[in-house]
């Protein structure tokens, strides 16, 4: 069997060939029944996960643990940094020797940019990115590009041939920067880019895609940029990542989406992604409400994919992947999200 | 079989009746033997409960996570609002999208009146409601109703009947409220309030309770108002809900009951009972130690069936009732508390 | 069989005589596979621990939490005050007679010495001291010591006749204290104390040291109190303990050991201890990051050792020592850590 993964950190999409997203991918598709409560399996009995959030994050945080429970396995958890003995004049490197002999897998989210890697070398146990500042989010990157290649199928495409928009804050938006990079591994993909000019993505990124292959277009109008594509990814302004709070609240609400733009400018089955969270207040909106009947918002199955790439990661490192069915069993109680 | 309640919402009293109400008390008997570890169940083995608590109430958030320990189940929790994405401008909708895909079965606690309903709205699995502000908390309200209805049966009595006084804070304390709406399903029921004039309970609480045929009798002399009555529930000054702080002060301490005033003017079975926390700052004291010793002082009672009502409500909303001894199995440990 | 601790409360290192260490940890040996996950167990499937932390410590919940997930039980968890009953005038009695209604066992750190003692006179269940301030913490002195015997057994030796110096903050520092106090069991120890003159071993705990029977030296020169002894001992300036911030930062670094005054005054396997965390920040830099490639420098040991300690405790006040093996079962995911 291949054992690429098996006991390795997840701390880059860098790490990923195209081979290696097709094989999570149909790995992420076998949870599916496990997710849905369909089955559950014992797999994971007895493993223990340490959820280490040393930047506090609910989604991302439970997205996680709830993926190992999914696979039969317990959580211990922290969250951010009182507690945390690196106030203490801990190093990095104690913290991960200490941390890893209490657990079998290690998730860490922490605010500095490199500091999961630093981590993951002295870590005895396998370390997943949970995100480090605006570094890497390895999983985000995933589950986005999983939700592309899902909705794509469902119009007879795959990543080839892909054209996309990306909206919003493209200078600090941690998930557009990893998508942009796993997108150089697929062929004749069209990238646009629309920001305004102070927040657009940072030019090696840009030249890297345009390297590899990739059309990239930049733009500073929505309507004109969302016409002709498959998909339209929408980006929060990442006010944390700012230097100056007032200044991300310039930003705020330039560049939105609303049912009345997206029937006047889209094509019919254009697919519109988002990261979340969204922000709703008035003077942001940038995914408006009124979209959230229109079954192309796709925004809340990129969140429900995340928990089957989570799974699949946690299964890849581990080495269940072959084992997940082998432990499973019935659900016994109501499932009421069972096929959403 | 009944599926009355198979999947959904718990976030009111006014969901029950009253045969609703025998119902969940009878499922509540039978998790006796599991909450006191003469057996434990795997019948939730796999399930998750996001217990999601946006406003801190460690009592409550461990009682609703052992509960569900208790059936086998695993439990992802949240504690705070900090870390929340509502602070990024997500809507309450967007983050029950996200979280309800996240687990089984939701308990959500959140200081604003009203939240736990709208973000039920949006779930996609059951919620229960953990307290909304001072709106609602209705397990609360069931549990002091169910130690009601365990007490008056060592009596030889049932809740018909019953003459109850609450005394204390009765304009923020929103269990009183709760187990108010609760007592107008049930028959003959004389309810002495007392409290400060500026504490009352709401009027149209008081209506309400009058017109369902009981008697409500309002006081603001603890002694008198004591005297002949089944129960005694005490409750203390909700100094969280005041506007302000120093009013809330000025009340503390003035209602307070002790065993001499006890045995002075109370009959000799009469329950004592609290929703706890009770104040014991001397300024405050509002149920003296000096009660400890006396069996009829049913507080911790109150608690321990907390965690019975709690079980039968999600084994209620997850449709296992009848399932959980089936997946019995033996308690190998030394279980102290057995029999308590 | 033996019962001893049954159902017990572990407050402090003064309940245990020399045989009670010696069967502890043999029991702590016997959770050697479980911890390096060759195997695991169910024997506490369906049992909770309630991780009760008022002091945020993440190592030490951590492992405790961990512990009680490798012996196969559920963990609740609450950290720090905020959220705390305490708050609203509550009674350490009332919160551990609520809190000990919802689990098997309670894991307790508090700020206040003799808190957690106060807890357990009303706590139904067994609790462990995690610490309470600068009192006991009897875990981490069973892990010293059961560390030290490990570590002398390499060099086939015992505790008896053992040459152990101590250096640091030997006035605030915990877990000297509670060693000092474990020594006194044996025979024929030399222990020796460095630290600055403000900071020496509280006078009572040295002349109990000497009463015992044991030979005790006083120093501030570290160099010539390394040169014949098995053990160097060394802590942190435990600044969160000092009345004064400031004056604590003065004595930071003072002591300082790395390999080249390890290489010129050390016996060649002199073992090298800390309670961690390790201080390296560069004005402290108490244990230099250049030991770390010392084969005996023992600090990861001790904090692996930790979890077999913490096991052996909750499978002796649980009663399920001959009961884990015979719930064990295969591990079927990849154990990077197995056998380190």
């Amino acid at each position: 069997m291949c054992v690429k993964f098996r006991g390795s950190h997840i701390l880059s999409v860098a790490q990923f060939e195209r081979d290696d997203i097709q094989r999570i991918f149909r790995i992420a598709d076998r949870m599916e029944p496990y997710a849905q409560r369909r089955r559950a399996t014992r797999v994971l009995e007895g493993a223990i996960l340490g959820n280490m959030f040393f930047e506090a994050s609910t989604r991302t945080r439970i997205s996680f643990g709830s993926a190992f429970n999914l696979l039969g396995g317990e959580v211990r958890e922290s969250v951010g940094m009182d507690s945390l003995s690196l106030v203490k004049g801990e190093s990095l490197q104690d913290t991960a020797r200490v941390l890893s002999g209490f657990s079998d897998v290690i998730c860490m989210r922490h605010p500095l940019a490199g500091s999961v890697a630093e981590f993951a070398a002295a870590s005895r146990v396998p370390v997943l990115n949970g995100g480090d500042g605006s570094n890497e989010h390895p999983s985000q990157a995933l589950l986005d590009l999983y939700t592309i290649e899902k909705e794509m199928a469902g119009r007879g495409r795959g990543i080839d041939g892909l054209r996309i928009t990306m909206v919003g804050d493209l200078k600090y938006g941690r998930t557009v920067h990893s998508l942009s990079k796993l997108l150089r591994l697929f062929e004749r993909v069209h990238v646009v880019l629309v920001s305004p000019p102070e927040l657009r993505m940072p030019p090696p990124l840009v030249d890297e895609l345009r390297a590899s292959g990739q059309r990239v277009d930049e733009s500073e109008n929505l309507e004109a940029s969302i016409a002709h594509v498959d998909i339209v990814y929408s980006t929060r302004i990442q006010e944390e990542r700012f230097p100056d709070r007032e200044q991300a609240d310039s930003y705020r609400g330039r560049l939105r989406l609303n049912q009345a733009i997206y029937t006047q400018h889209c094509e019919p089955n254009t697919v519109i992604m988002h990261p979340l969270p969204r922000d709703s207040r008035a003077e942001a909106n940038e995914l408006d409400r009124d979209l959230d009947q229109n079954p192309n918002l796709a925004i809340f199955r990129q969140t429900d994919n995340g928990l089957l790439i989570r799974m699949a990661l946690f299964a890849l490192v581990l080495d269940v992947v072959d084992l997940v069915d082998k432990y499973a069993r019935e659900v016994p109680w109501h499932t009421p999200n069972r096929g959403v």
